[in-house]
């Protein structure tokens, strides 16, 4: 049996329930697909949304608190966010606007957020985040100091509420609509990764590593 | 003389504040690029974040309110929204892991979001997402009518309080890390549009139009 989510008052979705999503490792592999989530907060009722870092570990996600963190760290207990995490996959063409949609993934994550402060849960947190984006990374790179540690600023949500949505498939048109003569079809959209441009001021001596000429995502 | 946006509090770019973009131009050029938001508002101090399709209008910027529009309706005034938009251009790989960071363009729209109640502008509207999403699509689709109109529900928000935050260009190191005998560089990264699909229902005499063939982002 699946392992599923409780869908919430706040996760449950409402709209287009047929796309919701509760299974937990259906979401985690969106979450570990993507590498940018949104993190939206609140600051004396004004809504702030900032692109950042994540990486899922167990059931915690890891995130950039830079912009935010400022925000976020007067709350010791943890402060309200929402974190999003939306995986764009096609264009879906119905014969009518109306129908006309896209093929995604988005995951909601909602709860309290924490601000870490203990060095080797951030060390831990970054080699998560380094090696999300790129596997193999962490150990040929200058691993952070201490110094670096204390300026960069991450912060953990649980994974207790949460759920997706997903969109895949053709095209869904009214039924006296299929008589149209309009072309209908799906446009795949893709995030792809182009050769890797060597910095100016490395060495031609040191090889691009296979990572990085074999990354894909 | 470049239109530059006025930096509010809350829009002034603090942390890497050499990234921050307030000039007009430069601002609406990425929100046309992107085509899907991520729209953010509070209900009972729970921050949501829903990513949406929009489209830039003048001015205004129109999103679709599907999963907000229940909690947005109830402020007749506007209720306060953060839209944001990130594009991601690449990964640069620095020697430290510290000066990891990806190559992006992200915009944030603040402001209080109105629901449009006019069938005339909702079509506008409606017309602006589709051509946005692929010009020539509004013309050969159904458009459309009375019901569904009703059934759509879209907001927009004045283009006043915005900024945006873009890094571009190569790896920066720490002088004294340049000696490292790491590699370094940019991965560059793009949403690209594979095949359109037909619909196993769309009669085979219907010609692929050229806007679906042709298709790029």
């Amino acid at each position: 049996m699946p392992e599923l989510f409780p869908a919430t008052d706040r996760t449950r979705v409402v709209r287009e329930a047929n796309r919701a999503v509760y299974d937990r490792d259906a979401i985690y592999g969106i979450l570990d697909e993507g590498f940018v989530c949104h993190v939206g907060f609140a600051v004396e009722g004004q809504p702030f949304v900032i692109p950042t870092m994540y990486a899922r570990v167990g059931d915690w996600l890891y995130f950039h608190g830079s912009a935010a963190s400022r925000m976020l760290r007067g709350a010791s207990s943890g402060t309200p966010v929402c974190i999003t995490v939306t995986l764009l996959d096609g264009l879906v063409l119905a014969r009518s606007v109306f129908n006309h949609s896209m093929n995604y993934r988005s995951v909601v994550a909602l709860g309290k957020a924490v601000v870490i402060d203990d060095a080797g849960e951030k060390l831990a947190a970054l080699e998560a985040f380094t090696e999300k984006l790129i596997p193999g990374r962490w150990n040929d790179a200058r691993q952070p100091n201490e110094k670096e540690l204390k300026a960069t600023s991450i912060l953990k949500l649980p994974l207790t509420e949460v759920s997706a949505k997903v969109r895949t498939g053709d095209v869904e048109d009214d039924a006296e609509d299929y008589a149209l003569h309009v072309w209908a079809g799906v446009i795949p959209l893709r995030l792809v990764v182009d050769a890797p441009n060597r910095d100016a001021r490395c060495d031609a001596s040191i090889p691009t590593p296979a990572y990085a000429v074999n990354y894909k995502r």
